[in-house]
């Protein structure tokens, strides 16, 4: 059986578990705490990074989400996530490097840093001034998705792909610190809650950090 | 005819035209300069970043280093670069999401900014204590290449692959701001001169940067 190694409020983790979900695969959770420097972890992974995906059945432990769900891609045949023909895929993973590398430079990451990594490791209080930058920014990232789905269906096109879930992967942490603002931007918020409603979603939401509680309705399908 | 946007010392553009000169796919070279925010290039990319590969006969343009090789892997038979099973092809992407993502962050980057933008750009002086940080991770990436040279043929295995590219186009890139000391790094020297006397890499190692002059053995192959 695979093992994910993730942590809660990484959104790689957790763009990976909505591809294992949406693809049928079933997995066990293992929970990882980045800042814990835990060996047995170490040794699967020497960069020290979530998300890994492990079944000692079936070889090395696989590293970095996109690898991970290329090699699902490839090896799963069900609910294709990076489809279409070969522009279609390059669109796709287009979008999936726009949220998980800028999305996350812009974003998530500044809003784990100033609200979870300063509370719990680093004893530190949060930066107003980074934290207004980084929801700034996320305005940005917002009104472009609330134009990707004025004009397509999805974010990458007629269908359903990676790049919604490598978008509300981001989306869902940032809005778990308290980071999204979804006031003017209809577009944006209609797509998302319609990924939240998603069964694959589900256990994300209910999952808690120790220390942070979410937003009121951070977990409501309906708002 | 392929046109690559592209920034002579942009590590993820030299890594698509190393892709596209190993797979012998013909492409027209045009510059960008990060810094200029000109509108026909924010045009074909909303995002302002090279690389992006563009024929308007083919459709829209094609962005993100990795979006794009992965394109060219599944339209370009010749010489295929993200090769083998799907396990080997996740250890390749991998490795190749590690020097993207981790040695950028921890060396290229950083030098970039240090000696080329603030020099070029914001005009001010380099931060010795930031190129000290750099350098000093710069050894850790290469006693991991040396590794990784020692119990393999090439970085992710028995055969040359995308892995071995992304690796020299960063290096090449620190190599070329003074940031990479290959002693005490005698096997990751050795696979980095074989990178280097490739017919695809001899281009870029004769692409010089306006008021940056490199190192003086930066594209002597033989050091």
């Amino acid at each position: 059986m695979w093992k994910l190694y993730h942590f809660a409020l990484c959104p790689f983790s957790r763009k990976t578990r909505l591809a294992l979900a949406e693809k049928g695969v079933p997995f066990d959770l293992e929970r990882v705490y980045p800042w814990d420097g835990d060996d047995t972890f170490y040794q699967l992974n020497p960069a020290g990074r979530v998300p890994v995906l492990h079944d000692p059945a079936r070889g090395a432990p696989l590293i970095d989400s996109q690898a991970i769900c290329e090699y699902l891609e490839e090896t799963e045949d069900r609910n294709p996530l990076i489809l279409g023909n070969a522009a279609q895929r390059a669109e796709i993973r287009r979008l999936v490097a726009l949220f998980d590398q800028n999305f996350f430079a812009d974003v998530t990451h500044p809003l784990l840093h100033e609200k979870l990594k300063k509370r719990l490791v680093l004893r530190l209080t949060p930066d107003s001034g980074v934290l207004r930058s980084a929801m700034k920014l996320a305005h940005d990232h917002l009104e472009y998705i609330d134009w990707l789905v004025g004009n397509r269906r999805w974010l990458a096109g007629a269908q359903l792909s990676l790049a919604d879930f490598a978008a509300a992967a981001q989306i869902s942490v940032a809005d778990y610190l308290g980071g999204i603002d979804w006031s003017g931007h209809e577009e944006s918020h209609g797509w998302y809650r319609v990924m939240k409603s998603r069964p694959s979603f589900r256990p994300l939401l209910q999952e808690k950090m120790e220390g942070i509680p979410p937003p009121r309705d951070y977990a409501d399908v309906n708002s």
